[in-house]
């Protein structure tokens, strides 16, 4: 396992740490430094020369700091002679933009994986990409890892009997699906809808929900909105106010706290693919996807397969 | 109109020829030959210099035939110096090969778009994309027209009063919207569900359908046995026994006809996108779409706006 | 010898057991499927990540199919991370494909090497190919086998004396010298040759073949029009009525059979480039370029020099 | 002068605007939006089909997120069919990373102009490129102009007579040269040095200043610091206390105002390359570039020369 | 016919100036230098932006000098924002080095046609190109023109009766049936062969040219060698002693004109592809491209076909 | 330290020898040779396959045989399946190139770094690089390596006291400083300026020689002709009579000899970088940079860090 160097970038340098640890490495010496017109300055203090490099960085707010960060350390990895560039991208930004409903915009996920391929970067490991479809996006390899067994691992004991899982919207039931199959329960969704005619729109829970408590779970947990919405669905539908939340990755931004502050949640879980920022939150808990990560590593050191990581 | 040529390949040609006479122009002068041993060999019989080409060609059964013969009309335009090379694929093939779902597999679609940008063509036009996040898989500009307007244009004094629309499945949720909007009703969405702990497969409907006709739409008809199976659901929850289906892609392959001789269907709506097969077939109705064709490249020539053709 | 895999394409599953069979391995578990509208499926079973693929896949008829074949098992295993994808390409398809004679077309086998290379296939074998000049379609390496020694080994005891190697026009003349070569014999060659002033063509000879038997050798038998003229040709020219033939790949599309149901042929020989599509043909004789084929793949594992298979 | 759309991103909307009205034509309608996350999402409000679309966007601070703002246009631009895109980039932040210094970093100009390419812009427009050799970082056109006649244009009234023109380092001497040139005057060079054996640095003048009120030039103001240092260097040469300072981008980042509140200094100009910051500063005169810009513009339009220009 | 500009690289100044003649054009002001260490530095006086610009430039011996010159003169018409870079290339260098024979050899052809693609050239014009399959080591488009019709116009009243076209070799087979065609008669052909057992190669004249003068033809006359050992061999087969040479490309190297000092041979047709090196040279005749590659020029600049050219 | 190749290009053989003996290695078999016409054709008589290559090329004059050279190595290496291909240009040609000066010009450093990329070159070593932004002309790793340690433990013991170091021009001011520090004496720097009013350049010292000796450094000597400037500007200034010159590369072209032959002049060191063209001139003294690249490619070999040799 010595022929590979781990980089942490600043976007999540925890993460990185207990990666390292968990590998029983050292991280790669290296600095960030920012020059006071805001301009991202990255250095190898260590010879990289031959080896693959594995740079942990979150593409998390303020995305395009980070995004150019992790490009920055990527031509610097190039130009300095590394074998292989394999970029840690737990929490991947723009994945959302992934496509352009007849507007004249840009795709923004696919133009992010070009900057990746362009300096580069020979491939790509991510935590439960927002759209699958963005691994088409590349021509390099990208594993896309899901954190469900790790959640579910975690969640497992402190979950009450009788569990619905909820998606919150239908692009996500794919993971609902899978999380009610290693809970040993069942899935439903939510469903938005603009009723014709009118404005408004309602929010369906379409399956069962009546007097059991709820799973919410989800690929991110951004403003918040979505899962609020969501409980006032369910709690309408008749479910018992007994809400846990699990989200792959938590940004909070906005009031996200104050949106998430409803009664009825017990406990929200994320990983740590985004930096925590708000540490003093009972409810809050974090499951670390560092495990995860670092046994992708190591199986990508000695050559073996990733297969169950998906 | 008169700088372009449009020319066309084997997958359709009465199709290119309707956009040429919507645009009252002569289809360019080419051949299709095959070699005895199954070798595609195309051969343009007037210069394309620095002229821009449209090449109207579905990537239709057989999807490799046709693919490779679209590479081909388009290397040969641009070794003839053609300026600009359209290539027209009212059908995409391999769009449904978007994702790797974790396997080890090639994400057909985003190496298919590979190939197409590889021999120099310039753009791409189609027609009802099987996911919109194909449009990510190029670095060129590719217009998704839809085929929804049209339809509904065929349709609207054929339908039943009180009709509903169905999508097959939640991928098609937003087609079956806009049919509905354009139709002024409303739709609703069948959901396939594996009940946990068996592995039986139920269709769920979605929405209220009891006692009403239904529309069921659908991007494309392959063996029909989506639409088979919907039918079913939709009897079984109700509704009343008189369906029409709209489909864009007609590619009716094994017995589809026979999995569609269904006592409730009244009618199914196609387009010409793919030859079709079957021309003896009374409840197939075909709605062209060389008008919505012929109008893209109008204002493709004349450098307009393709917005309202999304 | 363990660092390598060997898949199959559908080409010719008989080949690469063979070539298996000859390095004592399995071959990599992997399989192909057609959907019923004719799009090609392929998956790979087990893990190559960072491991060398040897895909063997001939892009004989159906061509087109196999071609695809060939670019999906290459785009899969780029995105299973595979270190290095070698074609195994016996029999290249599209190579006389190769100028454009002033005319308006593609140079196919030019293209066809774009593709190959476009999805990430890293180096190519290949087998007698058609044109030395495709080796420059490319940027990659390209080692073009030849399976001149293997076939005369097959050959030599099976010859009648006084023989005289014939090459059925000029492009093969080169061949025919190696061939006379190895045999130690002496090569002449047929001209066709259009008379000014009429239309007819005539097969000449160049050479003296009185009373001779002949081995009339080639890179590939299509429908076998060639041979038969030749022969003709030959008998005209005063030759003994004691035909072999020697040809690498043997495609014998259309009626091929028929037209070298000719008396004076004694026996055919090709190689196992192509699946035999005619086993109950007493005159053929299949050569096995497995050991060829297992031999260069031994050397690019321990890497060797392959200068002595050229 | 009707095929070409100027658009401008947010980071200086004030020139853009300045550049349309002296073009005498509107600019084109698009909007910038920030999600909560921070992601930029671009949209493009009118058709630039075939069109030339020039992108004024300045990649001053931030500077990540005004690189990305860019880069999303250009794609949004690129997926609409434009058909040449120039970014017209006044201010190219990243242009002093224009090298290694045998350290292992990555060489960030070099990895922007990659950047900006694979996005597909076309031509890069930029005013007092920080080196000359960052137009080789690129494959396209750049066509890097100079604001000093501006400059010039705007001082020419307003500075006392025998001024000398002080380049704050080596690199600066070719545009002191420039501006004594047209000021017709001479020009001297400050020098950092650092004296061996100990670590002061110590600032030389090369050039006699006694008595003579002198104008500092540079291509940027970020800190204000190199400005401060000369101004001390001239000062204990002998300078009089009477100095202007001109330079062609004015970021005044940190602290800059408090740096610059030097009492010889009278005026210090700064063009509008950057949004002006501070506009309460009585010192500090804002010389517009939106003349050369539109000139510029114009000259693309109708496909004349920019020589002059440079 | 005022939106391109024809500019003359150093290898054949006289044929460029001609082309200008012929199409009514100054050539574009440029200048090249050599540097006192023989770097090649070209300057373009006038501007190109958004233009078509046509290099004239063989790279013809000193072969290496000549293709940096035309590869220096693209970079510089690129970075000045051309539109279109058209190489004219009458005499193609390195065209002899199409393919590896199994040697571990560069295939100079194909690394040429990739270098003159990376600088930015759009398009080749070529003549007689030695090899056809040439075209495919380009993805641009290449237009080899002949000249055949040019010599055959000039040679027509000077030639003897009952003449027969000789090619010198196989691979100028083709060429010598078009000339064959053009003037009415018939042609034959040599072809090299090695004795087997002995070293010794010999000359076969395929085909009767007893008692007939010849016209011998080639591509190009590199040392004189090939056509001296033809005439010895037409003489030897009885030919008679009155031998025309036509070679598209004069190079005339080493000690040619000895070489081709035969009696035999009454007059020597070379085009002015290549600059004439020997002026004062009686039985050498120059047949002018310059008419051939004017007009193709003008029917590029209007768009118009040149498939009557090939 | 057997997995690798060390090729010698003929632009310096010597030096090619002197790092192989330094290695302990042989030199790699290859053969270059020049047809008669002056084309260039390299032969690899090795099996590169799988091996990392290193070709030793200097672009030194004639720089476009040179470079075309290295090209053509480059070429067949990857044809041949190398795995890695280092071209160790220890003078790299065209360096002087690197900006266009508002010149419609090549940017000629930037177009011969792309030729080296196209052909599959991997990695560059270079010496005492004359621009470091070269370095981000490529997209592969660049290692400019400094010759002022090996000159300065030439120089040390053969140097006056008192010695100041002279920088010719401002552009080699930080090289000066490397030999001051590395010598323990301080810097001056030489700068031509040309008086505003008239056309006369003269060169000012700026700093204190008097009475001292001085080293004149340069990265490379070409006519000699700044050199001779210099001495006579430091004559002037009241240095003492005894100039010792060192360059990495000496070109000595043209009549750099006589230009040279100044009566102040002990000592002229070059490297032999280049190969020395006059081996029978007492002044000049060759410092061999052989153990320096030697270093270089044994670091390279066994994957080491290269950082102190920059």
């Amino acid at each position: 396992m010595a022929n590979f160097i781990l980089l942490a970038g600043t976007a999540n340098p925890g993460l990185a740490n207990a990666i390292a640890q968990e590998l029983g490495v050292q991280l790669g010496a290296c600095v960030t430094e920012r020059f006071p017109d805001g301009e991202v300055a990255v250095q190898l203090l260590e010879s990289v020369r031959h080896k693959t490099v594995f740079i942990v960085q979150s593409t998390s707010p303020p995305v395009n700091d980070h995004l150019v960060e992790l490009l920055a350390f990527a031509d610097a990895c190039r130009r300095a002679a590394a074998s292989q560039i394999v970029a840690i991208v737990p929490y991947f930004g723009y994945a959302r933009s992934d496509k352009r409903h007849g507007r004249r915009e840009p795709i923004s996920a696919s133009m992010v994986a070009e900057l990746i391929q362009v300096v580069g970067i020979n491939q790509v490991i991510t935590l439960d990409l927002h759209a699958p479809q963005i691994e088409g996006f590349f021509r390099i390899p990208v594993d896309s890892l899901t954190a469900v067994p790790t959640f579910c691992e975690a969640l497992r004991d402190r979950l009450p009997p009788d569990l619905v899982v909820v998606s919150p919207d239908i692009g996500r039931l794919e993971m609902a699906t899978h999380y009610a199959q290693q809970l040993n329960t069942s899935a439903i969704v939510l469903h938005k809808q603009r009723k014709s005619g009118t404005e408004t729109e309602v929010t369906r829970v379409i399956g069962d929900v009546r007097d059991r408590p709820c799973l919410i779970i989800d690929d991110m947990i951004s403003t918040g909105g979505t899962i609020a919405r969501g409980i006032e669905a369910l709690l309408n539908a008749g479910a018992r106010a007994e809400m846990t939340v699990a989200a792959t990755h938590g940004l909070f931004v906005k009031n996200a706290r104050a949106k998430l502050a409803h009664g009825s949640i017990r406990a929200i879980f994320v990983s740590d693919s985004v930096s925590p920022s708000d540490l003093d939150w009972p409810q809050l808990h974090v499951v670390s996807i560092a495990p995860l990560l670092a046994t992708a590593i190591r199986r990508l050191s000695i050559d073996g397969s990733l297969s169950d990581l998906f």
